[in-house]
């Protein structure tokens, strides 16, 4: 199967994905802890089934994947890594607030280390808009149309502070940017970083240490694509993130350009002063 | 015209609005600054006046109005109080963020106050989902399906932090509550505080002093009808605030019910000493 192939069985696999959590009969029963430690809901669980099922049928099962509830599961000569996120923003699907998504993200396997930037497929859907993002041939589509983004992004900046040492970057952020902006926590990183590259947003900050690779690989190939840069705190750019095993990216610091980034970085350093 | 005339214009109107918002060609051009001091933008200002055009039809011109952009006008008698916020998540709008709502609560005109509580009709309309959430005759009605709310709330907390001070409270309110919970800064209030009276959330809190009663006025006389309490951190209860008149609410502390909101207010001043 050829890479559109390979392209294609995924968005259908996202289609059945997005029929089943919009039938409006799914259950939110908590049925374990995944590997991340994290409960799974039935959903989730209903989710991850029919997308890793999909998966090892589309590879012929040779393919390593990595996802919250399995962490990295080799299935034969794993030739391939497939990323998963089956249901990013529970907590959104299950209060019903419409922003949720799905990511997958595809690369040749790579014995000394697959990373994000060695994906070759990255498809992000929102659930509740049936819109897709997608990454492909080096180009990123919506719904299968050229994106664009915008030249100077939206006054927003996206970020989640249950902690109040997650919080901090903030008031620093505002000085260094010179004035504040909107504020949001919205739940599903993945649009998120998404609206990061489309310059529907101008920055996204995660201190929290909850953010892990399969929330956000397909996603950053995608915004990485359009313009949006991100490191982690240490500096280290996202895009050599390793994605074939589960792993917690710590702390995000995600702009809309360098520039943004650059802000992001020196905010993040004032505050740790 | 009786109080279902009303009802059925109000809900022709809010159509309306939704179906010009959702056309696709709207601007964000800033035309600008409404009497709140917040920048008006084109799609706000089109849409407030499809709204205050229809409300004049539908009161034969007697009718007080009250908005953001418009303070508080008189026309005719007055007979009655139509208190109307045309878009509420402009920002999101803006952003393509799916969080934006029309709130329009009605009253009989009060001389000695009109207050939240004296609405008898009160309409919010989630946009982008085109979903009407409607107090009337007593009773919250979905897409016109009487409305239940959940027997347990939902742990999501909605809240705005652009200030460290706005942010504070919550670390306040989970010593409190005694356990940290999801935390959503969603941009559209009305809408937050009628997932509030669904049980969808435990409690929402905003100490920016930057609602008002054109916010939240339609939306609270629908969650507290669903067993919502809310109050000024003053204490006073939100169902006494005055709708003749476009005001701040300053300082808002909601919850699923009176257990929560008393945490709430335990929460504050906690964080106050």
């Amino acid at each position: 199967m050829d890479l559109n192939g390979i392209r294609l069985g995924i968005i259908g696999i996202i289609n059945e994905v997005i029929n089943y959590l919009l039938k409006g009969n799914t259950s939110s029963r908590i049925i374990g802890v995944g590997a991340s430690g994290d409960v799974t809901k039935e959903f989730d669980k209903i989710s991850e089934d029919i997308i890793v099922k999909g998966i090892r049928s589309i590879f012929n099962d040779n393919v390593l994947i990595v996802s919250e509830e399995l962490g990295a599961k080799m299935y034969g000569s794993g030739k391939w890594v497939a990323i998963i996120d089956p249901v990013d923003g529970s907590t959104n699907f299950d209060s019903g607030i419409p922003w949720v998504s799905i990511s997958i993200g595809i690369a040749k396997y790579n014995e000394s280390g697959t990373k994000v930037k060695d994906e070759v497929l990255a498809i992000v859907a929102d659930v509740f808009r049936r819109t897709i993002y997608e990454y492909y041939n080096g180009e990123v589509f919506i719904d299968g149309v050229k994106a664009f983004r915008l030249r100077q992004p939206k006054n927003v900046v996206f970020g989640y502070f249950e902690k109040p040492e997650a919080y901090g970057i903030i008031p620093a952020y505002w000085k260094v940017r010179g004035s504040k902006v909107a504020l949001r926590s919205l739940g599903s990183v993945a649009l998120e970083m998404i609206y990061l590259g489309l310059g529907k947003a101008e920055a996204l900050v995660d201190l929290r240490a909850k953010i892990r690779n399969v929330d956000i690989a397909a996603a950053y190939r995608i915004a990485h694509t359009l313009g949006a840069r991100a490191a982690l705190c240490d500096g280290s750019p996202l895009e050599n993130f390793p994605i074939d095993d589960l792993l917690n990216v710590k702390c995000l610091l995600a702009g809309y350009d360098d520039n943004v980034l650059n802000k992001l970085i020196n905010a993040y350093n004032l505050f740790r002063k």
